[in-house]
C-alpha cells in the first residue's frame, strides 16, 4: 500500500492547498475592494500554478503504477479514491505548466473585468479580454482532448461531469426541445386567466436577510460551518468544512434573494454533509456538476415551490414583513406566492427565468459555447448570436443590452466552459431525484409542510450526499432512482405542476 | 545580474503566496466561521510549509553568492534590497521545516482557542495549547538564536526590530520606568479637580461604524484599496494593495472604535503608502514594528489627541449621533473629549490603556516574555506573574480575571514572542518623529485643525512611508529627525499635555 498511501498524502496537501484557493476566490467576488484586483489576480495565479506543481509531481507516475498492483488489495472506497486521483492526475499532467498559468491570469483578469464591465453593459470593452479567455480555452480544450482521446469540448464536459458526452446530451435536449414549446404555450395561456395578487414591496434588504437566514436554519444550514453574504451573483464557494453561499437583494422582490438562498442552500447542503470520513481525497468530493445542480435545483423546485412548503415558509415571509403583509395580506398566502412562483414569462437572465423557459436558455448557452470552443463562433459575433438565439428560443431581444444578454453569467468570463449543459442535467435528475424520494418516504410532503426536512434529508444522504464520488454519476443515479438519466420525471412534473396548474 | 534577478523572481512569487497567508489569516479572524477553524488551521500550515519550502531552496546559497559578487554594480535600492532578501532567507534557513510546520499548526490552534477561551475566562483550557506554543517558540528561538549568533529571545526580537538588542531596549525602558510613576501622579491629582462631561450613550453600532468609515476617508486611507470590518482585537491586516483593518464596538462609548480606527488607520497609511514601484520585494516592505507602531501611535495620540484634530473631529461625532449631542451638548465639544481621552487612570486593558500608563503594560508584557522564553517563568505561572505585576506597578490585580489579565492580547496566544517592546519604541519613536514634522512644516496644527492632513502626509511620505526598509530603522530615524531614538520628545510631550494639563 506504499505508493496508494504517498499519493493519498499528495492529496491531502492538495486539499489544503484548494482550500486557500476557495477561500480566495469567495473573498474575491464577495469582500475584496476593486483596487486589489491586480494583486490578487498574480497571488491566486502564483498558487494555482503551485497546486498544479503539486499535482504533477514527476514521481506520481511510478506512484500510479506502483498503485495500480495494489489496487487488488484495497477496500472498495480506497479503489474508488485511486480511481478518482489518477482521473485528476491525468487531467492535470495533460496540460504544460506555462498554459495553466496562462489560462488562470486571463480568466481572474477576465471575471474581475466583467464585474465592472457588466454592470456599465460595455461588451466592446470586455470583449479584448474575452478574446484571451475564449483563445486560451481552445487551446486548454484541445491539448485535453488530445490526452484523454476525446473532442476538444468534451474534454471540457469531462471536468465537470466525468463520462458525459455531447451524444448523451443530443438527444435529452432534442425531447426537451421538441416538447417544451407546446408545454410553455398552453400554461402561458391558462396562466392568462389566473389572478396573482403581488406586493411590490419595498422589502428592507436587512428583513430579507435575517429571512434567507432563518430559511437556512430551518433547511438544516450549520452555521458553524459556513456563511451566507452578498455578491453579484449568488454562488456556493468556500470548502465542505466552510460552506459559503451569497444572494443578492432588490427592495421591489423578496423572491429573488430568498429563492437564490433557497437553491444555493441545496448545494451547501450536498457540500455539508459529503462523507467526512474521507474529506481531503478525492472520492469524498462532490459527484459531478451534473449531481450538484440536482441538489440545488431540487430544494428550489421540487421542495421551494411545493404547495406544501409554502404552507410553511409563506407565514415566514409574512411574518419578516409584517406591515406589508397587513396591507397586502392575499400576496403573503401560499397560493399567491406560489402563483407567481410558478408564473410562466420568457425572461433576459437566466437565474430569474422559470422552470419551464429555464432550460432554453441553457440550450443557447450549450449551441454557443459548442461554438466558441470549436472556432466557428467568434467572440465578437456573440452579441448577435445571442441575440438570435433568444429571439428564436424564447422571442426576446438582447440587441443593445449584453448586460442582460451574454455578460449576464459569471461562467464563461471564469473560464468556465462546459458546464451549462450539467444545469439542464441537473434539472432533470432533480425531478427524478424527488420522484424516488416520494416514493420512499410516505407521507413526505406532510412533513414538509411542517418545515420538516428529516425524512428528506436521511434519504439524499443515503442515496447522494454521502457517497460523494464513489460511484460515477450515472451509477449514482441509477442506484438512486432505478433509472437510467431521462425526461420522464421532469415531464410528469410539468404535466402536473404547470400544463394542470395543480399547485 | 543574473542571480540578482533570480533571486528578486523568487521573492515576487513569495510576496503573491504571503498574500494568500495574510487573506486567510485576516479571514480566519473576521470571516470564519468557529467550525471551519481545524481545516483552516491545517491550510495555513500546508501554505505556510510550502512558502518556507520556496523561501529556501537549495539553489539560493549559490544565487546569494553570486549575488554578493554582483552587488557592487547595483543601484542603492537594489543593494538594499539584495541585503534585505538575504536577512530573511538567513532566518528562513535557520529552521528545520519540521519545526516550522509544528509551530504554525499549534500557532494557529492556540490563536483558534484563545478566541473562544478567553471569552470564557478559562486559561486552565487553554493552558495545553499554550504550553505548546511557548515549548516549540523556544526551540525557535534557541536554533534562530544559534544562526544568527544572538540569545534566544534577542533572536525573536530581531524578526519584528531588526537590528535591536535586549540592550538598547533596558536604558530606555529604565529611564521610564524612573520618570514615569511621578508624571502618572501629578497628573492623576491635577486631574481630580478637572470636571469631564461624558454622555453614556447609547451609541448605535452601526452609526459608530459610518463615522469610522468617515474617518478613514478623512484621514485619507483610500478604500479602493482597502476595507473596515470587525474583530474581537483590533488589528490591520491584508496586503499593500488591500488593507483591512478592523475595530470593535461598544455601545456605551464611541471612543473605542473610533480611536480604535484611527490607531489602525495609521498603520494602513503606512501600509498604502509603501514604495509603489518595489512592492512585491523585500525592499518595500515596512520596515520593522517599532515603526510601524509609530505610526499608529503617531495618528492616535499625537494628532487624534490633539485639541487641534477634536477642532475638526469633535463636531463630525456630534453630527454621527445628534440626539445625544442634543441632550449632552458639552460631552461632545472638543475640551470635554480631550479631557475624556487625556484621562489617566490605570486599567487593565492594554489597548485601552492611556498614553502614561501604557509603558508599564509593555514593561511588564517585556519582563513576562522574556522569562517565558529563557524557562524561568513556567506557562503555568503566567496568571500569577501577571497579577503581581499588574498590581506592583498599577495597582491593579487579575486575579481570577484571566480574560482581562494574561489573555488579553492576541499576540502570545499567535506565537508573536519579541514583538511588545516595539510598543513602547513606537510610543518614543511616534513622539520625535510628530516634533520633527511640527518644526518642519509651519502651521501644522492649524491644518490639522481644519481636518487638512496635506502637509502632515507629505512630511510622513517623504521621511518614512516611501522609505520602505531601505534604511535600518535608526538610519531612519536619525534621518528624519537628526537625532537617535530617545525618551526626550516624549517626555516634553508628557509634561506639556498632562504633567501642564495644556489641551
Amino acid at each position: 500500500m506504499r505508493n496508494y498511501a504517498a499519493l493519498t498524502e499528495i492529496h491531502r496537501e492538495l486539499y489544503r492547498l484548494r482550500h486557500a484557493e476557495a477561500i480566495l476566490s469567495w473573498d474575491d467576488a464577495v469582500m475584496m475592494p476593486v483596487g486589489g484586483g491586480v494583486a490578487r489576480a498574480e497571488a491566486l495565479s502564483t498558487l494555482r500554478c503551485l497546486i498544479q506543481r503539486h499535482a504533477t509531481q514527476p514521481h506520481m507516475a511510478d506512484l500510479f503504477a506502483g498503485a495500480a498492483d495494489e489496487s487488488g488489495q484495497l477496500p472498495a472506497w480506497d479503489q474508488a479514491n485511486l480511481r478518482e486521483m489518477r482521473r485528476e492526475w491525468m487531467r492535470a499532467t495533460a496540460l504544460p505548466q506555462s498554459l495553466v498559468e496562462a489560462m488562470s491570469r486571463a480568466e481572474s483578469h477576465s471575471e474581475q473585468a466583467w464585474r465592472r464591465l457588466r454592470s456599465a453593459n460595455d461588451f466592446a470593452a470586455y470583449l479584448p479580454l474575452f478574446r484571451d479567455v475564449v483563445r486560451l480555452k481552445q487551446e486548454v480544450a484541445r491539448a485535453l482532448g488530445e490526452k484523454l482521446g476525446l473532442s476538444p469540448y468534451e474534454a471540457l464536459l469531462d471536468a465537470f461531469e466525468p463520462g458525459l458526452r455531447v451524444a448523451q446530451i443530443t438527444p435529452l435536449f432534442e425531447r426537451l426541445r421538441a416538447w417544451l414549446p407546446a408545454a410553455i404555450a398552453t400554461t402561458m395561456a391558462r396562466q392568462e386567466k389566473e389572478g396573482v395578487v403581488t406586493c411590490a414591496g419595498p422589502y428592507a434588504v436587512e428583513r430579507q436577510r435575517e429571512l434567507g437566514i432563518e430559511m437556512m436554519h430551518r433547511l438544516g444550514f450549520d452555521f458553524r460551518r459556513g456563511r451566507l453574504d452578498t455578491s453579484h451573483h449568488p454562488f456556493c464557494g468556500g470548502v465542505p468544512e466552510d460552506v459559503r453561499i451569497t444572494t443578492r437583494y432588490s427592495s421591489d422582490n423578496f423572491l429573488s434573494a430568498l429563492y437564490g438562498v433557497i437553491h444555493e442552500c441545496g448545494h451547501a447542503r450536498y457540500q455539508q454533509h459529503l462523507p467526512q470520513r474521507w474529506l481531503g481525497l478525492p472520492v469524498a468530493e462532490p459527484r459531478g456538476a451534473c449531481i450538484h445542480e440536482s441538489q440545488s435545483l431540487l430544494m428550489e423546485m421540487h421542495v421551494g415551490k411545493s404547495r406544501a412548503f409554502l404552507t410553511f415558509a409563506a407565514p415566514m415571509v409574512a411574518a419578516a414583513f409584517p406591515e406589508l403583509a397587513a396591507a397586502e395580506p392575499e400576496a403573503f398566502t401560499p397560493v399567491h406566492v406560489l402563483r407567481q412562483l410558478g408564473r410562466v414569462r420568457p425572461t433576459l437572465i437566466r437565474i430569474e427565468a422559470d422552470e419551464l423557459t429555464y432550460p432554453c436558455h441553457i440550450i443557447l448557452r450549450f449551441e454557443l459555447e459548442t461554438g466558441l470552443i470549436d472556432g466557428s463562433l467568434r467572440p465578437e459575433d456573440l452579441p448577435d448570436a445571442w441575440d438570435m438565439g433568444m429571439r428564436q428560443m424564447l422571442g426576446l431581444t438582447t440587441r443593445g443590452n449584453d448586460r442582460d444578454g451574454c455578460m449576464q453569467d459569471a461562467h464563461w468570463p471564469g473560464g468556465m466552459f462546459g458546464y451549462f449543459p450539467s444545469y439542464a442535467l441537473g434539472v432533470l435528475a432533480a425531478a427524478q431525484f424527488f420522484r424516488a424520494a416520494k416514493q420512499a418516504c410516505a407521507g413526505l410532503m406532510d412533513q414538509i409542510a411542517c418545515g420538516n426536512f428529516a425524512a428528506l434529508d436521511a434519504w439524499l444522504d443515503q442515496h447522494v450526499w454521502s457517497q460523494g464520488s464513489f460511484l460515477s454519476s450515472s451509477e449514482l443515479i441509477e442506484s438512486a432512482t432505478g433509472a437510467r438519466l431521462s425526461t420522464e420525471a421532469f415531464e410528469e412534473h410539468v404535466e402536473r405542476r404547470y400544463v394542470q396548474g395543480e399547485v
